[in-house]
């Protein structure tokens, strides 16, 4: 079977048409702000994309037969996220606010992938037309990747995400096709609602509207860009920093499980095993940081704990706001963010990373693994919420969760070669980048960034954002010579 | 079914009865050598050791059925193993060389798992006949794991020894029982005449004969306890080098492979995927090492390749002799070693870790399940040796790696906060510890030792090296309730 290529162009050419229009939509900014120099590369942008996306569409819409098989389904998402972060640096190259186009990809990317990693080293020289641009496409990524987790890995046979889609709501096994459409639609609504209560809410606690927008805009997407060089220390406001807190919190939980909380089913949230785990994980880190920040004797436990939940809630539901440096906090703080880093939120959240479902399954099947040694003819299946984990699903499971090491291993031995960095800076760039988070540790920690990264780097790790997005298997396999052999 | 303890006490009997015959064959190195103060400690010691394996085996011998089941497996291997590590202490505290218990089961821990970390800070200042019982429990511990990988691991399950076990001389499925006895034996054959070899290279070598029994009597159980506090870097003599680089280098090989080639049937090796890589990797890690460190200038083309591949060879085989300080070859070479001491030898040689095979197995199933991914209703099954694996084998194998890694890092995790040690030594002393290598980086690096840990990372640190040794399984199962639940 070849692929169809005219479908793949045609929905390309949507995703153009959606960033052209985003582009466009930084305009108010522009004119409100009086950066009036951005008026024409801006313009520029959004014309150009939407131009480009007109014409891919038109010229691919009729499709001899409109199905899209599974490997048209590979390529449009990565190819999807590529021409996102390719047309995506427009407005930074055109506008000269990142001249180097290794930059800009760089930020892109970071932005789409909901990653929060940056190369801008003075964020708030920037104009405001070009940071509300850089939120925004952390705000896309995150719904293309509601989209990409109820509709398209579970299609696909992602590790797992199959387990996470038996829950989403409306869809039930004999009518998969028309309903999924319908339930991105009410994710999204969830999405787009939150967004703006956090708006509301961070308004009201005193931050200038246009900071409430870009700052509402990144935790919903589990992004973290922040309009701020010191991010969210610079708020030293208790009620806008547990906001944030609260919200990127709910970006990290499973967004069928946010509907149903909107319906007011709170016993779906109690019942859910991965939401439990959730919620356990960030209760007990914090209670274990604030313990020994407190003792450290530097701030009053108030300060302590609400610096500690932050940084906890930030680095699992892979957003990336700071307010405190946890690199500060001394050695066995740390190794407890380098481990934080490879949990990931909940499955079917914006959040990236391994996810919790995934790690249950892992801590599962290994207490299984012995019952079976004892009992090797019985059979014994995995739980979760009640329902039965087929064996296939498992063993997904387990393959993605060791290719997630593999990479992360490589890749980190990969940049002790490219960079001149230490061993912290080289694993804490890869954690960082592949698990979507943002800052890292090393010279790429919370009070640090990226732009001392050398362009290989640069490059590297814009491929594992990518490659950790996509639940590595949808990238990957495009490296494989089958996946192109036609037959 | 309740636990047959007579048998399991009959066992252990045995294994106590050999205990106390190896102990009293140090008497002549006592009496040759003049430490007439060490012959009523040792003498004591295999006496008492003898007459507790005696009533042992006596007490236990009338037992009602034979059979030995499962779990009694699981209990005779780890308690095996513990039994002749508390009684191999006797000589070293009641001779007074190691008046420390923590220390001197943490010495014979390492002896009898074939590590080969040590807390001796002066190797030099013992005693020949405490030496050399050092020595022997190393190979002792060889035979022992011979024993375990073609006749008891199998049977029991664990993770991927199957696929050893059918390429197990004289074993075939229908009658596995009395083969295995015999099979052993030929593996044993091959193990003694290989030392044998040895100790006669090395004298010839320029070695002296008390020297050349007990380097050879740890090279072939891959156990790395060294008579010279510079270990091999004591003896500047490349025939001597050259040669112990070889025998490690088989002592990695599968003892079945090892028995074929002895017969002539060299076609077995060349056919071995298992052997083909791991000759492949040493290969390629030398070369790559043997670059490097000759660029660096500081020594000739000979000697970089010498001391490159003899510490390549000492770590994938988990040997552990050293003739050079690895980690002062640059950040670079480091890493590279940290990552060879997770290759681990052959499945089936002396070698702990997490052994070739597996990796193998790890790798085919990665590039397996893109393919499943593609065709998810078609039956793929991974091939090793030309054999199909099956997929209970698969998990199996998965199942072992993440839970090395688990265990890996939790334990890093676990040392860095038992001392007060920097991340490297943290991380380096567990993966030598858990891979029963012996050297590892930072402050338990080539050139120190683990005389500096604190007691409770002593004790930890053992418990790393069992459950390593024992294929983490085995020991692991004892801490599941439902191992204890008779029914």
């Amino acid at each position: 079977m070849s692929l169809n290529l005219r479908i793949i162009g045609g929905i390309l050419g949507i995703l153009l048409i959606i960033n052209g229009i985003f582009m466009l939509l930084c305009l108010p900014a522009t004119i409100y702000y009086h950066n009036e120099v951005d008026i024409v590369p801006i313009s520029f942008s959004g014309c150009v994309t939407l131009l480009a996306g007109c014409l891919l569409y038109l010229f691919n819409r009729k499709s001899k037969d409109g199905l899209i098989r599974k490997r048209d389904g590979y390529l449009i998402v990565t190819l999807g996220w590529v021409i996102m972060s390719l047309s995506g640096t427009l407005p930074y190259v055109l506008s000269g606010m990142i001249p180097s186009f290794t930059d800009a990809f760089f930020e892109t990317m970071s932005g789409y992938t909901t990653t929060g990693a940056s190369i801008i080293n003075d964020i708030e020289a920037m104009p405001q037309d070009i940071l509300l641009w850089r939120s925004m496409t952390q705000w896309m990524g995150g719904m293309g990747i509601i989209v990409l987790a109820v509709a398209i890995l579970p299609v696909l046979g992602i590790g797992g995400m199959e387990l996470f889609v038996a829950e989403a709501p409306g869809i039930s096994p004999d009518k998969l096709q028309p309903r999924i459409t319908e339930t991105a639609k009410r994710l999204w609504l969830v999405y787009v609602a939150f967004t703006i209560a956090e708006v509301v809410l961070l308004k009201l606690g005193g931050m200038s509207f246009y900071d409430a927008v870009n700052h509402s805009l990144t935790t919903m997407a589990t992004g973290g860009f922040s309009t701020k060089n010191a991010s969210i220390a610079h708020y030293d406001s208790p009620f806008i920093q547990y906001t944030i807190t609260f919200f990127m919190f709910l970006a990290g939980t499973s967004f069928t499980l946010l509907y149903f909380l909107a319906k007011g089913k709170l016993n779906k949230l109690a019942q859910n095993e991965e939401f439990r785990s959730y919620l356990a994980f960030i209760l007990l880190f914090t209670i274990i940081i604030t313990v020994t920040v407190f003792l450290r004797g530097d701030v009053s436990l108030e300060k302590a704990f609400r610096n500690s939940i932050f940084q906890v809630v930030s680095i699992i539901t892979t957003t990336g706001f700071v307010t405190a440096d946890y690199t500060a906090w001394g050695y066995f703080i740390l190794i407890l963010f380098v481990m934080m880093m490879f949990f990931g939120g909940s499955a079917g959240s914006t959040a990236g990373g391994v996810k919790i479902v995934r790690h249950i399954v892992l801590v599962k099947n290994t207490f299984l693994e012995f019952k079976r040694l004892l009992h090797p003819s019985a059979v014994i299946p995995l739980r979760l919420n009640n329902r039965a984990v087929s064996q296939n699903v498992t063993f997904n499971v387990l393959a993605f969760i060791i290719m997630y090491i593999m990479i992360f291993s490589i890749s980190s031995f990969f940049m002790a070669i490219l960079g001149e960095d230490d061993v912290l800076t080289s694993v804490g760039s890869v954690a960082t980048c592949l698990g979507n988070i943002g800052p890292g540790i090393g010279n790429v920690g919370p009070m640090d960034n990226f732009a001392g990264q050398t362009t290989a780097g640069k490059w590297f790790l814009s491929f594992l954002m990518l490659v950790g997005r996509l639940e590595l298997f949808t990238v990957l396999i495009l490296f494989t010579p089958f996946f192109w052999r036609s037959k």
